[in-house]
């Protein structure tokens, strides 16, 4: 790990990376705040670690694979941060590349997006992918890019573990030998379903849900029922929301089978 | 209803509904979109509708229970609007007064909420309420205010079928006859515990979950597993999310119940 200074060309590069452009053309984001940062630390090798004297004081035990060092003052941190309220800590983290987990999609329980925009809802997916050990995400060109700032955040940590893929969603589905499984409001009760513990559940967009054209490729149509079956109620659920119901019931179930 | 125009003193009024402050002065608040105006419409009173011509021409039909009618240019509504992309409608609603709801609480599934701060969270799980059937949220005084402008987009019209109540949320719980069920790290595996079909179940503030106050009137608490149980994962999941699946899991076993 080297000391450096923080450069006008780096202060200019660091912030750069709040566009999608940028972010590509350094293989590079940028994490925040102690939570985050750590989180990510050692799982994913970083580029930069920006930080006051005194966080590092505090946090030195826990960092690993650092290039470089940068100590500065906390109004330094905050002309780099895009957050409201910025901590005392930020990161330039290397993106992962794994491109080979794709090919080995033969078993395991995975999630695919289409077209989810909103990055707070993407995530949150992330995050809760995270807690039902879901180690892959394959998304449509058109979901938000997972490197955003607010979809970093939100991930509180859980990009260092689940790898998020971006393709052609409609032909790869076409492709895969698992079952593919999509929520459409003319779907299967979820809870009287059968459940398979191995698939890809799909997931839509926040106004439109799944695209004729993914649907097609969905083998088996599910449905969260509201309580009571049948009562008005809003549309629908918020597409975090429906995604952590339906993955908490996929992996009941496989709890359940195994038990058995 | 009368036809109106719009004077800077209603300009100036309904602006001035983004204040937690103004709105409790008023008992009023915003709703703004077709599809959120038109899911409260005919459930709470609304005070002032403002919109294009084309779009009164369009819904006309379903609209009810409105005092005053104002028309006026796209533009108009985008210097009232608190929205990123205003749309052709706007409205402003009474807030519906439901405190003898609350003393009625010895049967059905509610929820708590311990100072959620976050807006977004809190449209969300207003939103999932309405889905699952929960009549009536009670919130600490420091949770965000439901008819805040984000809350109220994010709650998708929820707002007109679910009570939101804010009370001593502790001194409520002490004095509840029905179980009050929380989750915590240290609880006991949601899927393995035995669920009430009547009960509270008290959520947390995303940072620091629930206080210690609120968790001494806990007496049930319960945790949602990681998958597989046990492995290293995020700390916690989003507060929306954790809910949507304590509540989703409840009303599966009250409907496998009344099955057998």
């Amino acid at each position: 790990m080297e000391n450096i200074d923080l450069t006008n060309a780096l202060r200019k590069m660091i912030t750069g990376l709040g566009t999608a452009k940028k972010r590509h053309a350094e293989q590079c984001f940028v994490a925040e705040g102690t939570r985050c940062v750590l989180e990510i630390m050692g799982h994913l090798r970083c580029r930069y670690l920006v930080s006051t004297a005194d966080w590092y004081g505090e946090w030195s035990c826990r960092v690993a694979d650092v290039e470089h060092l940068i100590i500065v003052a906390q109004g330094e941190i905050a002309r780099l941060s895009q957050q409201k309220s910025p901590q005392p800590v930020l990161a330039v983290f290397y993106m992962p590349h794994r491109p080979e987990r794709l090919s080995e999609l033969n078993e395991g329980l995975y999630l695919a997006l289409d077209c989810v925009q909103d990055p707070g809802n993407l995530g949150t997916i992330i995050r809760l992918a995270d807690w039902f050990g879901i180690t892959d995400i394959i998304c449509s060109r058109d979901t938000a890019d997972a490197f955003n700032p607010k979809v970093v955040q939100a991930t509180m940590g859980a990009l260092a573990r689940v790898g998020v893929h971006y393709v052609n969603l409609a032909e790869f589905l076409r492709n895969v030998s698992l079952p593919v499984y999509g929520t459409f409001l003319n779907g299967e009760n979820l809870y009287e379903s059968e459940l398979s513990t191995d698939g890809i559940i799909v997931m839509g967009n926040e106004g439109n849900g799944i695209s004729t054209e993914v649907a097609e490729a969905v083998t088996r149509r599910i449905l969260i029922p509201p309580f009571p079956d049948g009562r008005q109620t809003v549309e629908s659920l918020n597409v975090g929301v429906a995604t952590a119901i339906t993955v908490a019931e996929f992996r009941r179930r496989s709890v359940n089978t195994k038990r058995n």
